[in-house]
């Protein structure tokens, strides 16, 4: 398992966005892991972009990761 | 990815209403990213607004988005 | 988006009952956002509502909405 | 919605175990609020009672109330 | 429900592995007080066992149980 | 159940990256000693590796997993 599963192998970004990219990406990275074959892959991503139900699974996962980075920022803090 | 995942690029909202309409955008943009196909996007809405489990499972991930966002707001606070 | 997605716009009840029936309300409200038309929503009820699968992840749903409702509530108190 | 939906009203219990009978209770009831008549869901209790599949689903929503319940008790404390 | 739905009525273990292992006996406990039936349960296991889906979901199962055992033993501790 | 459930017995990692690896590890754990034939689960890793929804659902166990790993290791730390 060679591929970098956390880019800059760190949970902080600057901003709430740039938090949901990582996220975005950090699952990205685990079906990469899961799936090295990248014309497979290529031929999966063509399935789920035009499968509401996938796209919303994709979704989900999405939240899960973010709600872990966003804790890891302190929510990018404000409010006591 | 140009898209901006998190519309005011904070998590803090005035109240808690705001903050289910802060998850479902994030929701959305989510879905949005991974498919920018405006039309295929349209016709993918379509088949969920008519589906009892994906409307179901829409609201899944809307309930965890706004687990994050609400602890980022401390709760809109109050109780001890 | 006009419908209101908490009806009181907040997260706080008097007791643990009260938290569940908001748990609901607020999982409906998203639907009821995402797929306005009443009559359509009237037709997937049916559809939900004798569907094993569908009830049980219905309620998931309420789970995740009333762990957030809980914490907000710092659990109505107690122990230590 | 005149079911009572937390039996008695309280999170707290005695002991992890009796946490866990509240989490199934507590699942069980927003089931029963969304579909309150006895008959039908005495007919999905035989489907979901035999299957592999819902039988994990509902192991995984009283995994989420039991989190809930667990937290409310501060895990029914003792390590620092 | 007779049946013990946690081994030794607390979710304190000496180890994140032993407390791997109340996760995946916490779980089958519920599905255990869901269906009663050794019989009817070994044949669905025989059915689990050899889907991917199904193991799938398992694993989410037990990953969400894990999540409250090691919040409930302070993740073992030694962080700051 | 002699497989051992968590690799080194700790939740400790010295990066995200590798907290990442352990929430992958972890999870593969659980499928194993849940199905301990090897060539059997060599069967359902082809089918799951070719199968869009399977990769996803396996990216929301990995994301599960290290919700607990990142917060027994403080988020690897920084923000306050």
């Amino acid at each position: 398992m060679s591929t970098s599963l956390v880019p800059t192998n760190s949970l902080i970004t600057a901003t709430p966005d740039e938090g949901r990219q990582l996220a975005i990406k950090m699952a990205r990275l685990v079906i990469k892991a899961t799936q090295p074959d990248e014309a497979i892959r290529q031929k999966l991503r063509e399935i789920y972009e035009n499968d509401a139900a996938l796209l919303i699974q994709i979704s989900q996962v999405v939240a899960s990761e973010f709600a872990t980075i966003a804790a890891a920022n302190n929510y990018w803090s404000t409010p006591e």
